[in-house]
């Protein structure tokens, strides 16, 4: 299973070099549309990727296009001759084409919107109306529905004649005469059941279901927890309007770990890929971090400046200021990755903060005692200097604490406040820890070492 | 769909406490086994966790068991009547049944192991064989097979006789005389093919497959990429042993980032929950890192007694220690964030290093020069020194610059030399550029400002 491409691209662009168009299509043909879109990512120049996609049979180009990621999606399709991008259009899934209509100009939208058929229209409109992070906007409107009085004979024929359109069949929703969601049965159930069996009877009436307006990622949740197929979507009266299948949750799941980590990493997210962001949108995306934490790194100036009289009459001051700082940014990021991550998988509930608090501060002062003595070490055997021994160690001992206490509170406090606890990140944290190492560093250097 | 636990763990509390058992019953009749398993781990007495298991009937006792994590699992089984450990060790799946034995010690594994019938010791024996986090250490052994020259009628029969046992019977795969993996048909395929055609001639012959041994993030990105429902596993001869099924591998997706966070934190792994950990070990998890840092954070000290003069001299240039060191620091571990992300979505190949660098070096030139002219102004406003200005600019976009770059190429260069690059956390790029930033900072200073 290593890279198949490292061996299919050279081909293909020998292929297209050469217009051996037929050849080219026997290839195609063979492969996935998944890696054909990986493909046509790596293929450097524009007229390649045309002609591998003007090379697709119309059911293949409709797949293609659905894996295809961001701006290709936008400079393709213009360039296909009319009907296939009809054909595209048309018949892509709905959740697809709602992503699609996100990523491109309200111009092209318009326009694009002109070659739909009314049904897909209407499927779009009501996409188009929820946030692309919620329920409404990752689920899909294709999917079979079953009413209470079937027959599993009459059920099976109605799977039948709703299979080459639904996204999914496995699992099977039961509406009432008003649309609203009242069970579901799964196909399994169906497989075994006796042919006049009703529906009604034999359909699990507690069945789990968000709003659309939900977060993607409650929906995540549910699917983790419950080990779900397919999650019902409804409105606020709780009709059921759509479905979300566990492919567009695998997706999610990586998306909400890619916000947290970056958010972590004290980056902004971005729509599009690593590299399909310019460098001016990626700095952009950097600096107001940045800027923020110079603007907090110039107190540690002034912390320093404020005990400039200390730190000229003991130089040696100066020698562990590195290690302080690096040692209380290093143990509050290792607090807050371990508190931002149980929060967001659930680990660790909001009630839990003291229990948390009493977990850090006992690991806190375990590793506390061992940075401490390593450090009093280093004093004791580059400058002899017993008293400065003991001021670097109680500050490290310290600095550590009140670190640890940062990182694993802060992003609870945060939580709690209503905002992404990924945003107490590691940067800040270090800065902020920074902050307090360094009065408390010179505070116990006046008082231990007799300056001023 | 706000928290249900919140008001059902008291009205069971209550229910333990009055010992009504019979309603006791009702109320878990009624819950998702999920749930149950939530509500165990919140309950703070073992006796009630005991009591809830007791009051289970076999089918749920056996899916709350599956779902129960960690420590609590080894120290409910032993207390529940034999009949009741039988039955769990032998109907759980065998993928769990493989988790469970990993968790516990040597001694109940045997123990446990004389408890199981022929077939679940056969099934624990050959997953037991591969790692926990490899293809054949999560797949289960609990799969439909169909022959080629079964007709569509016999097809559907095998499967509505196995599939009360099976973990899913909506990708079913198709073996020669050998047990060799031959193609997959979907039963959404059987349901609309006619009754008399054959398997062989209907079935896809391109099967995506992994060897047991394969790493479970290889199965996890074939899963995403495909939108796989379920994975066939083979052995190295192509003979099909297992399945891997979508629930397991969103369990998997989710391991897999948290190992990717934890190590970015510079925080290593545990096997079990953050609660579940105690603090000692918390704190050996968490000191590798911490002192190594230290270490490393007292080369940067001796790098301040090389410059003792110059700090002397001009104790000004101590001020801008701080704010230098965050912000190379921040800046690196930004750059190190969007690349070890990158390349654990595969976002970012290899063959990429230098499309990579020369963005980094494009952003590090945007928001280093934003960084440095705030530095200066600093430095101006505060010391109407313009050398000292000049000093801290150039030092802060040399610091950025270098920041950037080392963030990140250090995990691609780890990637390449075969670790996770992940290693390259945070902690340890901030630690490292700040012994560049510092030996830089003085040597300008020593220039510019004609120190020595």
């Amino acid at each position: 299973m290593t890279n198949p491409q490292a061996i299919i691209i050279p081909e293909i662009q020998d292929l297209l070099e050469r217009e051996q168009w037929d050849e080219l299509r026997d290839v195609l043909q063979e492969l996935h549309s998944a890696d054909i879109a990986e493909i046509i990512k790596a293929l450097d120049r524009d007229d390649e990727k045309i002609n591998v996609f003007k090379n697709l049979d119309d059911e293949k180009s409709v797949e293609v296009f659905e894996h295809i990621e961001g701006d290709d999606r936008s400079f393709i399709l213009p360039l296909l001759p009319q009907r296939e991008q009809k054909n595209i259009l048309n018949e892509m899934s709905p959740d697809e084409r709602a992503d699609f209509f996100d990523e491109i100009t309200t111009e092209e939208v318009q326009h694009y919107t002109g070659m739909l058929n009314k049904e897909a229209k209407e499927e779009t409109r009501l996409l188009a109306s929820y946030p692309s992070d919620s329920a409404g906007g990752i689920m899909t409107t294709d999917f079979v529905t079953l009413s209470e009085d079937m027959t599993v004979a009459q059920a099976l024929k109605r799977i039948r004649e709703d299979a080459s359109d639904a996204e999914q069949i496995y699992s099977l929703y039961v509406v009432n005469k008003q649309g609203k969601l009242v069970g579901i049965v799964t196909l399994k159930d169906i497989i075994l059941a006796n042919p006049n069996r009703k529906i009604g009877r034999m359909m699990d009436h507690k069945v789990m279901s968000v709003t659309a307006d939900s977060d993607q990622e409650e929906a995540a949740n549910l699917f983790k927890k419950y080990d779900l197929h397919a999650l019902p979507v409804t409105d606020q009266y709780g009709t059921l309007i759509g479905i979300i299948t566990f492919d567009d949750i695998m997706d999610v799941i990586g998306e909400e770990d890619t916000e947290d980590i970056y958010r972590f990493g004290g980056v902004k997210e971005t729509e599009f890929s690593y590299f399909q962001t310019s460098a001016p949108k990626w700095a952009r995306q950097r600096i107001t971090w940045l800027l923020l934490l110079v603007v907090t790194g110039f107190v540690s100036g002034f912390i320093l400046e404020r005990y400039e009289e200390a730190l000229t009459t003991v130089v040696m001051l100066a020698f562990f200021i590195p290690v302080l700082m690096d040692s209380g940014g290093n143990a509050g990021t290792q607090a807050a990755t371990v508190v931002v991550r149980g929060l967001a998988t659930g680990e660790i509930a909001m009630g839990q903060a003291i229990k948390v608090l009493r977990k850090e501060v006992l690991i806190a002062l375990m590793v506390g005692v061992a940075l401490a003595i390593l450090t009093a070490m280093r004093a004791v055997i580059m400058h002899s200097d017993y008293s400065l021994a003991l001021t670097v160690a109680i500050a490290m001992l310290a600095t550590v604490t009140v670190a640890k206490i940062a990182g694993a509170m802060l992003p609870i406090l945060f939580k709690k406040l209503g905002f992404d606890p990924a945003i107490m990140s590691g940067p800040f944290i270090t800065t902020i820890v920074d902050i307090f190492a360094l009065i408390l560093y010179f505070e116990l250097a006046r008082l231990l070492l007799g300056i001023d």
